[in-house]
């Protein structure tokens, strides 16, 4: 089987900084699959790189080489990290980036990613997705193995990921606007397993009622909740766009109360 | 020969669904090659979709599976439809987006794609690409049948598609445009073949008095009309933008006046 | 190991044209590896083009076939230039767009490509990457040498590129911005090779007063300058955008000035 290497970067698609990347890693590992996982996180956001990252990775087949490089510390003392997850690999930036990957799974391996011949020759200090992480990701596509790669590191950075919480008194489960997508979709921080009985969502001046199975189950131009294909709360209307209609950023505060359980 | 799998979408590339996409064709067909065809389908724009498809997918081998989504009605009772025409294979919900297709050509195969094991184990009811088109395309770039993984689907649903018309009295060709592309040209819906003798053509307030070969035929910055790439009636600026020049949406009309070919 | 074919056109990616072609590649050649340089090149900038070839084809394994379609003058009698040089080999409309390359190296054939049966079989006047530079660029990659492609051209055209100059008596560094990234960095002309001792960088009414060696190693929101990745200054600001904070645009006079180096 021909290896995969994932690419995930803030770099966008204008600029040649993804295509070199790619004839870098082609480089070392001629046979590998090369696949986007999107150049459009945007500049310089690892809390939005880590939550894509997070819902997309386990989609591809076990032995996947992720390589991740959202990097505003280019160029300073910060880390590489190499991690090994439920069967993938995961390389990047020691900036949080893998933070929630690493919160949720026990890795099998964790690695300082050092220089053991794999780097380009001459390493600048402003593109190290070019120079380091994507060689890197190609000797680790030809199957060398994490571990030869560098030393354990021992603590790597996490960042705090803005997760719902549940209030124990009323039971609301407070969240927030984490991401927006292309159709303008609000994906949420509360996961479809925090939602109480008969969930009632509040976001912005907006409530709505209840929530519905998918898109269509709404009258066409209705605003609608429902969990969505990565198992989030999600605020949508069907047929329109959702954070036009209705102005709204990241970051804005959502609520669901509900009823507690017939015990 | 390795299998190509062509990805139709409107999803963008901003998010990772094209990414996860291509990840679960992977795990089905590790070897095949996937190919984007244009994931800047205007949200929700079966008809735009129907005119890309039809334009692009004879450029590719016999064999080649065209998975495309462009999908409204996800979650909704909206079928799934597998079409055989010209040693091809296409996928799609059946909302029409094959319809400039099977109007064009008689299928030798027309089928309602169920679940026969290929769909994701947990289908959710808003990202149907990942669960159900990418799977499915998978296992058909394999080699499985189409037959197999379903039934006929003896009446697919077919959406009208702008044609241009003939008006039988004055000979004048009516159409519109159809689509505007990344150069600002503008595509219309009358094909080279239904153009009269000496062709004058009307855009909004604007005539053109024939027609030229390329766009370099045209001094620097003058409006022209031409046979596109396509085969269809392009109005556009040598080196401009006609679009953005005139003003001009999809769907104004155009018109077509000649002469009658001499008896 | 498998031929790699790298596409630079102003395409976009909206539209399927860049799909399309890959078609038509691999109709030739099943198993090359295709990927994006770029499509984001702005339409029709055969100079920006080039830079951004000039920077990107390096780092690709030697073999590479680089087709590149930035071509106003389709349909024209420009011609269609081949170019083998250092191992690599460039197909491009004859317009310029190998400048940089051809005055850095010699290449080892320079030819003009005719048709010896590769183009498509209907070739339009609008879109020859699809008729004819995507199926010349596949059978090079299939193996044919390019020289059994056409007859040698002498004298292709070349663009004055804008280099930086030394101006003699005060030892000033003369240059301009070429390129603007998706991070806003203002890449300009002149090289680090250029670089006085002790250098104070000149933009616009803006002055930096020293050379950095990462964008991490400014304070952050602050103006910096540096050699990029490309080997050239680059005005950058730590964690924004420089190029919206100060309002400037491709073609802004950037000056170096600085210390003749003790003798």
């Amino acid at each position: 089987m021909r290896p995969i290497v994932t690419l995930l970067t803030d770099f966008g698609l204008i600029d040649p900084y993804v295509g070199v990347m790619k004839g870098v890693i082609l480089q070392t590992s001629p046979d590998v699959q090369i696949i986007d996982l999107s150049h459009g996180v945007r500049p310089q956001d690892v809390t939005g790189a880590a939550y894509l990252l997070a819902s997309s990775w386990r989609y591809f087949p076990s032995g996947t080489v992720h390589c991740c490089v959202v990097d505003p510390g280019v160029g300073s003392a910060r880390k590489v990290v190499g991690a090994a997850v439920a069967g993938h690999i995961f390389v990047a930036p020691d900036n949080g980036l893998l933070s929630l990957i690493l919160s949720d799974h026990e890795p099998s391996a964790l690695i300082e990613i050092e220089n053991r011949g794999q780097f380009l020759k001459s390493v600048s200090q402003t593109f190290h997705g070019r120079d380091i992480f994507a060689p890197t990701a190609a000797v680790l596509a030809n199957g060398v193995p994490l571990t030869e790669l560098g030393h354990p590191l021992p603590e790597p950075v996490l960042i705090p990921l803005p997760e719902a919480v549940i209030d124990e008194a009323s039971g609301e489960v407070r969240g927030e606007v984490i991401h927006i997508d292309h159709f303008g979709n609000l994906i949420t921080s509360i996961r479809g397993t925090q939602m109480p009985w008969r969930p009632r969502v509040q976001i912005g001046a907006t409530q709505i009622p209840h929530l519905v199975k998918s898109y269509a189950d709404a009258p066409a131009d209705a605003l609608l909740a429902l969990i969505g294909s990565t198992g989030r709360l999600e605020i949508s209307i069907n047929g329109g766009n959702a954070a036009a209609t209705l102005s709204l950023a990241i970051g804005t505060s959502v609520t669901v109360s509900g009823m507690a359980l017939p015990e």
